[in-house]
């Protein structure tokens, strides 16, 4: 196999399988590879396939015979360890020995396996999707700094070019931040694009499904295979799909975009805003009418997203926690999971109106423009010894910092991508968020492909993975 | 006018009003002068309108020029005193000084006005909404017995025939109750069915708007009236609405009932039992397919409604409690109101779940069936002093019992319908309750009014009103 073949996006990795320039086999075994000479430092994978190179050769003699099913036939992918597999175990990030989770697939990664996707393997989480650090892996970036969370060995694996691309789950930022962070792009759909059932769940009204991928087109491969309905999850959408490919290649000149101003700049790294301010500048430059606008009542907004996803998080873990399990998790999770408790139903059902004021405020903002750009993040990957960060002047805790630019789309169920920006003073990967419309992916992806084209940020490779 | 006026329900009212064999100045007078006569003992007027002569005589201007814009131009109407409106004022019951609302028509009260009724005033209601026994109100059929409620103005007023309608609301059993307990008409529609905007609010997920009357075609006059959108309601469905009359004389031979017979039979008094019994022989023996079927996840529904309705509760009144206001409150009420402060926030989102899958069941049940039988309340009116009664040989609190077999059409939102089927050995009126499938309420209309025409139970009289 061409030892260029991992840099390269399943967009064109499936060319190269249909016309078998390449088999999946070949495929597989670089991949695992690599996984085996960067992963003992990078500890993204908690569990390898035993089958996947089984699966590759039937994929290659399928493509032989008939053609691929889809442009992921035969291309390795990973799944998050909190999404249920027949052939690997789920611990959802957890060491609790009592909860036990079955073997069996949930929803996404049938609609991969159906797609003919190679599924290699089980990635890090933060422990219960409750964390943006997800230790012990780290950034492919720079080894002494975190990958994010919760989907932080999603991120890690597919900057580090370990598969192509891996699923995420994102309940408050998890697939955007940990894309944000090493640099690789992260979609999460529009609320109940994507069927949930089978993943553990965190907070169901604010869980989505999604993949991190290194290309904007492969996002678009990625959701075609995992979009539609789900009859085992009550918020999956029976809405129609397009073709998300189709219109990747369409110009951007008549697409009106929205920069709001409040809350997402307000405390923002200067490199990260200075990439930022580049990126709108390039949409202006390309005809797109930019303007700035304000959603006043994202000051509810962390008030709002704490309640319910403390809440419904313990709702969850309630039984664990009275059978006494809670004691194996992780101090940080405990917390969270045991604060939940002191959410009262009334806060609740506050938080839940503010959430309908914002996705009002929203729906205002999108009856004007087509599409959101601010910032993913406003600090790029923060070092693992680090606690608090300096941003702006300001010192702000991690934790605080790095899902306050994520969380309004996770309350308002609005589409929102991560995609690479341009990397800060110490090569560290800074990202643009694009948001759209309920069930207008086609548009987002359209737009952050226009981007991508033009910028190829994608392109770069974590030094320890090149 | 005509001594005999009074007994007349809206249907037969309105062809009067439309042949000008009476005015709607007639009409106002002879309510208002029994309201006089009769409700210093009742008590369940709270304020009357002080231009509902003048209204009368427009109305009976335009119907003598134009001829009546709806079965409603010119009729009599009490509102509940949760409503608000421009002209007379709102108080929810409590005699909480601090607490005002807006002098404005609530949507329901613009729908009637715009229908051509005559709001007569205002009728009383247990305090927020918090409870069945809507004090000092009294029951016509038995002075030391209580309405019910929350609804009991209304459900007495139209009893003692001092109004042919009223507007209730219904949070848990609020119409049904108090229409069981005074021997008329109920209708709560389907959640979403009637706007809700100006209606102070009680527990906005189980909250419904709807009318108490004296006979099925009535309920659905004013059904007719009063569905549709509203703006500030963002529950209320957009969903078109059918001539609720048009079907009301169809035959029902070919309709198929369930009768659920877990929870809504597990203590009933025998007197209501046997009336019951006794209403689903009737539709059988008019060829309707009767099946009993069971509902097992109703056994969570007493908890799932009270996490909702106090956490909901308590949200909408916890500026007050903060203020001290709470301390006006009457002691039930203010315990049920501090009482939701201790609902968890994981409570309430088990209660929602718990809350779904009911829902599921009764679609379930409505796959098969067309409408659900059963009893409106377990027990007829209870004496003013009792806090307990005996129900089938068990001591059970008034207030658990009286909203036993209502709150489950609440949680699940389906329409039900209560009407009178009997009188107990005491002479107190016995209901029937009837529900069906989502914003089928013709269906409901059809089958109740059905019953009612072959029995013309509601022609009694209550003596202290004869």
């Amino acid at each position: 196999m061409n030892d260029e073949l991992w840099q390269l996006p399943i967009d064109e990795l499936s060319k190269l399988l249909a016309h078998r320039r390449v088999s999946s086999v070949e495929l597989v075994e670089a991949y695992l590879a690599r996984i085996g000479r960067l992963d003992g430092e990078l500890q993204s994978f908690v569990a390898l396939s035993a089958t996947a190179r089984e699966e590759a050769r039937a994929a290659d003699e399928e493509i032989a015979r008939r053609g691929p099913r889809s442009p992921l036939h035969g291309i390795p992918i990973a799944i998050k360890d909190n999404y249920t597999m027949a052939d690997l175990p789920t611990r959802a990030g957890t060491a609790v020995e009592q909860l036990t989770f079955p073997m069996q697939d949930s929803h996404a990664v049938s609609r991969l396996r159906a797609a003919g996707a190679v599924l290699i393997g089980k990635v890090r989480m933060h422990e219960f999707a409750w964390g943006n650090v997800t230790p012990p892996c780290r950034n492919p970036w720079d080894l002494a700094r975190v990958p994010g969370g919760s989907s932080g060995g999603s991120g890690a694996a597919v900057a580090a070019r370990l598969c192509p691309a891996a699923m995420g789950s994102d309940t408050g930022g998890s697939i955007r931040i940990p894309a944000a962070l090493c640099g690789v792009v992260g979609l999460k759909p529009t609320y109940g694009r994507i069927g949930r059932s089978g993943i553990v769940p965190h907070s169901w009204s604010l869980d989505h499904a999604g993949p991190l991928t290194l290309t904007v087109t492969d996002a678009a491969h990625m959701l075609q295979a995992l979009a539609g309905p789900d009859m085992n999850d009550p918020a999956a959408s029976h809405k129609p799909f397009p073709d998300y490919a189709a219109r990747l290649g369409e110009k951007i000149n008549d697409v009106r975009i929205a920069v709001i101003r409040n809350h997402f700049f307000d405390a923002v790294d200067e490199d990260v805003s200075a990439a930022v301010e580049d990126a709108i500048g390039f949409f202006a430059a390309r005809g797109c009418m930019v303007r700035d606008v304000s959603v006043p009542t994202l000051q509810y907004g962390l008030g709002a997203i704490f309640a319910i996803e403390l809440a419904s998080s313990t709702a969850y873990h309630d039984r664990s926690i009275a059978a006494g399990h809670v004691a194996g998790f992780a101090d940080d999770v405990r917390d969270l999971v045991e604060m939940g408790r002191f959410v009262t139903g009334p806060d609740y059902l506050k938080a839940e109106q503010a959430r309908m004021l914002m996705m009002n405020e929203m729906a205002q903002v999108l009856k004007e423009a087509d599409v959101i750009v601010v910032p993913s993040s406003p600090l790029t990957a923060w070092r693992i010894d680090e606690a608090t960060v300096d941003i702006a002047g300001q010192q702000e805790s991690v934790l605080a910092a790095s899902w306050r630019l994520t969380y309004p789309f996770n309350l308002t169920g609005l589409p929102a991508i991560a995609l690479p920006c341009g990397f800060d003073r110490r090569g560290l990967p800074i990202s643009l968020q694009i948001a759209a419309r309920p069930f207008a992916e086609d548009l987002l992806l359209q737009v952050a492909h226009h981007y991508e084209q033009a910028h190829d940020w994608w392109k770069r490779v974590p030094p320890m993975a090149a």
